[in-house]
């Protein structure tokens, strides 16, 4: 997407040694791009969630283990490289499954072809996503199209965290929808999640901001109480992780939307890449919930009295806090997920996927 | 309750000219109290949250009446003034039924008389509300005091909001049973949601701290998921307004609490005093819902990287916010109301006060 007159991914190859990210923490503050020069590095961004979004951490997560193999390309390396890039974060499975990728492409060949190789292979899955990205937003543009040929007058969606081209490679999951919805006339509202802690909802707000979205940004309490007033059409978010029957991992508070939304018989939606369903995971339940630092609660970044990019501490280092990065959503209360070879209800996931079907 | 070795209310006379309050727009970061010396800074203190909390806005209410008397005591402003107090927050009922109290107290009398009786029937509103949340807090006591016998462990309590000693004039509403099963032995530990944006949720885990409560505080986010772990027994929130059918007006995000407890089969409370209970409301569709400043959502004060209290700006001022600050959670939701009287359900309300009955 662009940011001013120039198009940028998410994260992009520098020669054939490096990789740009553009780093997420300083949004919406400032726009800066960062370059990556190792694994390490890439996984520290990772973690630190300078790059995040469930599609984005997978490339991230394959371009880090390129940048391993430019290093040493021995078997040791790569198992280790591996592991390390894989508890990185524990909640979203495309990191799982980009590496598993890598290591599939790479395990057969000799030490000295796996470096290109796999600079190869990273590009490879980054352009992928890019390509089923602009499939969900096809459907997802025709639901929305459909919707306000119903309702005559702007469709209301509510979104939570960032589900944008920030959180892919490009376009996004839930906003590529948007976006190709807004560009081809279909008039929208978004309300957009603060989402708390981290406040991701300031980079889709900036992200449609950026695209002209028509958008209004809430606190995570309100969506319920714009739900009850009929403020509401449907509820689309993207996901880190859907179980084989439709449960939905996704940013804490996504939950809480889904049983709004079922109480005010709105329809929900997750609009994900296939590399985010588990084929393997039948039970949102056994999806690994990661607990992150309390100090994304205690502490927040935004411009000073000064002007400056500075931060506040709003909870004393004394008082406990939890932090539950994500939860699931059941099938449930799921109206549909938007892939990219088009959308299903939870119990029909499977048959757009038959291959994985029997697989499992 | 104490602060350090300090008894406070959270409001008080000073001599027979002007009212002390603590400042809890500087809380947790600091605690100051402020002396309020005319009608025009009490509304400005209320509008602005000085004081908050719908039993303490009542008395605000109060006391800014009897300080707008000491200045004149004419009928002509003693109409202006009620209108101008009423006219500060909208959504608590609180505020009108003292306001209402006291111009029933006052108009019979020569406008000489007026000053005096004024100061002596806000200090009564005050007493009373500090009697009624005792007794609040000793049914509450024996329901948690239930509670525990059952799990035979703590009990895991989820609040939203500050409905402690800080939004009433002493003990507060939902936290008045938490201070008094803590001091009876009942082992508990307190979910305290950060309530955004304001984040009233600090002030609750301030007071929990002072008087030594266990508590963890979380994102608004967390708590459905928390309640799909198993991890929280109960919810128990105070309120603005509540109906004669039991609809429970409260702080935004408490709806969303109310539907994941309902998903999980955990019974939901709102402890209110009966002065919150609006006996000409039967439906909570009618309450109207205060719309606050969007700045709320876009700057966030806490303790700066040189140690002082200081303002961040995390949302730009061209960012579109809403801000609805309360929502209504229907009476389908909610297990039980505890009133000074008893606790009872939605539908078995009115019996508890049949003298509302027969008025209604």
């Amino acid at each position: 997407m662009n940011v001013g007159a120039t198009h940028y991914r998410s994260i992009w190859p520098i020669g054939d040694d490096a990789v740009g990210i553009v780093d997420q923490t300083k949004l919406p503050h400032a726009f800066a791009t960062r370059t990556v020069a190792g694994v390490d590095d890439m996984i520290a961004a990772i973690k630190t969630m300078v790059v995040r979004g469930a599609p984005l951490i997978g490339v991230a997560g394959a371009y880090g283990l390129a940048l391993a193999m430019r290093v040493d390309a021995s078997n040791a390396h790569l198992g280790i490289a591996l592991e390390r890039l894989n508890a990185a974060r524990p909640t979203a499975v495309n990191l799982r499954w980009a590496l598993e990728r890598m290591h599939a492409a790479l395990a057969p060949l000799t030490a000295a072809q796996r470096a290109r190789a796999a600079w190869l292979e990273a590009a490879r899955i980054a352009d992928e996503d890019v390509a089923l990205n602009q499939s969900i937003g096809g459907h997802a543009e025709r639901l929305l199209r459909t919707m306000h040929a119903n309702l005559k007058r702007p469709v209301q969606v509510l979104t939570h965290c960032n589900a944008g081209w920030l959180a892919t490679v490009d376009y996004g999951t839930a906003l590529s929808g948007i976006y190709q919805a807004h560009d081809a006339g279909v008039p929208l509202h978004v309300w957009v999640d603060e989402t708390r802690p981290r406040n991701q909802g300031l980079l889709t707000a900036w992200e449609l901001a950026a695209h002209g979205v028509p958008h209004t940004l809430i606190v995570d309490n309100a969506g319920g109480h714009l739900m009850q007033q009929g403020e509401v059409d449907l509820v689309l978010v993207g996901a880190d992780r859907v179980s084989a029957l439709g449960d939905v991992a996704n940013k804490i508070g996504t939950y809480q939307k889904a049983l709004a939304a079922r109480d005010n018989q709105i329809p929900f939606y997750a609009a994900v890449p296939s590399p985010t369903i588990d084929w393997s995971l039948h039970d949102g339940s056994q999806v690994p919930i990661e607990e992150r630092a309390g100090d994304e609660l205690r502490q927040l970044t935004g411009v000073n009295e000064s002007g400056d990019v500075g931060s506040v501490r709003i909870v004393a280092g004394d008082t406990a806090v939890a932090n539950p990065a994500f939860d699931i959503t059941p099938a449930r209360l799921v109206t549909g997920i938007i892939t990219e070879r088009g959308i299903a209800a939870p119990a029909d996931l499977a048959a757009l996927f038959p291959e994985h079907r029997r697989a499992a």
